[in-house]
């Protein structure tokens, strides 16, 4: 994003640079002590669901917890789920770590985005992004019934990535998977994407499942590092008291979303996001995003990366001021 | 430690608080970005050695480093050597990773302590701390001399965790174990010991071996997690803007290794510290830090706890302010 931080996330760093820096109490616990009880209460008063703290392990971030859980739960060869197009680090990871991608196509549908979930036999994980990177899509109560029949019949592990919960437009509305099959699914999220802070490394995993847990805490136990003093302070500080914040944030993003719709040409194909501050915009054909860097002087990301149906789009990240945002859309459609 | 944080330190974190706390540039290299860059200068400055900035790869701690190394490099049944008694949490790491400890054992040689090198056959590594944790001893050019002959007799990778060099007490001096075997060593360290940063996260490894490198790099690209900004700011400041912090806490160190010498009664046996905060006390039997916490009330680290050799001792850490370590020494020794 391209917005300050939230007044509560800065005031607690600032007090805590001025305090103790040395081990916390809570650094040998794989939980990072205080950031799984916010975590917990913070599913419990915006979502209704009730996970346990203890259940909770730490990583530096959403990439290194899927790695982690892949390594620990799968083997090469292992099929993985994934609704396509999709956030690009995850098909480098599965690329790298030789788990081959079965794609969950997402279709255009007027205003929005359907899919069909293929056979997923043969396939260990659904690695599932709700709301969805790159179309913003926040999946239904349906929708997610019909994941979770999926995943009962193949017997899959649900890896449910919900980062963008918090930034979900009204009447949308996040359901955590975790609700639907509690002891099936790993729940990753972060304070990083909704409050803006991508540097302090520090994101959770809720692990539902007691023998994935089992698997987890066999592993040497600090191989995949520990949670730092200053991730966890800015993140519970983002949870506790960051949402007047968010609530502003998220409306000015509400307003960003519209106003590229009012501003997108006919040429251009918008399905405006239900959540995310990203617009995925279809121009009908390839190798747009270098196209729009050359002539309109906008550095965009390209669809292509992002795999399977994503080679007619570029995405913009709209997290930015009104102002810096209609400079963007005079630049893209003057 | 039971002092305030460098100045130069509080400063650096402070300005980070109040600035961008957003996705940094180096956010995907291995490197932790200007960690790498400032970990190579401080060697260069204090220590003359010069090691690539682009042979360094960021962890959260040395106890991950060494198991992420271990995992990596090593087997289970691969042996490793190590100077008892030692740092209890490597103990364990070698416990739980079952590579089995082959001890090279300290022992007492009238104020200092020597070590005789037992045959190393059947090892992969060797797991060198200098300075060494409990003893304090620094190891002499000597002392690296024999022990990189062995490493090359019996093809050892050493990991040299060096992370209180920087409390090195004059005439004492530390010398990097890479500069005896370049391509031979990992050295691991962290300012979080000598600018008690524990919470931050933050440490190096120099990987000297090009074969070790690449497997590393071999591994999942985000496994392992990745450095946070506010441990980089931390550790960088620390490194460049901390010296005169550093001196002054050092000369207080000096003082409290020599008052506890003053202090100390003819029953325990105190070999004076070359490094370290770390008092290594000898009662000439076992189980005395249960008694002293209940008799004198003060909380000792158990030496049985740092395998052989340790069991008649206790470990007294006296990083703390005169009269706090008097009022310690009033109680043990009244």
């Amino acid at each position: 994003m391209d917005l300050p931080t939230a007044p509560a996330v800065i005031d607690a760093l600032r007090r805590r640079a001025e305090g103790d820096l040395g081990y916390p109490s809570w650094l040998d616990a794989p939980q990072g002590g205080p950031l799984a009880e916010a975590f917990a209460e913070r599913m419990a008063t915006r979502y209704g669901w009730r996970p346990a703290p203890e259940d909770v392990r730490a990583y530096t971030d959403v990439n290194q917890a899927l790695q982690v859980l892949l390594h620990v739960w799968t083997r090469p060869g292992d099929g993985v789920a994934v609704h396509t197009p999709t956030y690009h680090p995850f098909l480098t990871t599965l690329e790298v770590m030789e788990r081959p991608l079965r794609p969950v196509q997402f279709r255009p549908d007027g205003d929005s985005w359907r899919f069909e979930v293929p056979d997923l036999s043969g396939c260990r994980v659904l690695l599932l992004v709700n709301p969805h990177n790159p179309t913003g899509r926040v999946l239904t109560r349906q929708e997610l019934e019909e994941l979770a029949e999926h995943a009962e019949r193949h017997d899959l592990l649900v890896i449910a990535d919900e980062i963008h919960a918090d930034l979900t437009y009204a009447p949308h509305e996040h359901i955590p998977f975790a609700t639907l099959l509690p002891e099936r699914t790993v729940t990753l999220t972060s304070a990083t994407k909704a409050f803006n802070l991508g540097g302090i490394r520090c994101s959770v995993a809720h692990v539902g499942m007691p023998a994935l847990r089992k698997a987890l805490d066999a592993q040497p136990p600090f191989v995949f590092g520990s949670a730092n003093l200053f991730g966890v302070e800015a993140t519970v500080a983002a949870w506790r008291h960051g949402d007047a914040w968010l609530e502003e944030t998220r409306a000015l993003l509400d307003r960003n979303r519209k106003m590229i719709a009012a501003r997108v040409p006919a040429t251009v194909r918008y399905r405006m996001p239900q959540a995310t501050y990203l617009a995925w915009l279809d121009y009908g054909r390839p190798g747009m995003a270098e196209v729009l860097e050359r002539e309109a002087k906008v550095l965009l990301s390209d669809g292509a990366a992002f795999g399977p149906g994503g080679e007619h789009h570029v995405r913009l990240n709209f997290a930015t001021t009104e102002e810096i945002l209609t400079e963007i859309l005079d630049r893209l459609w003057p």
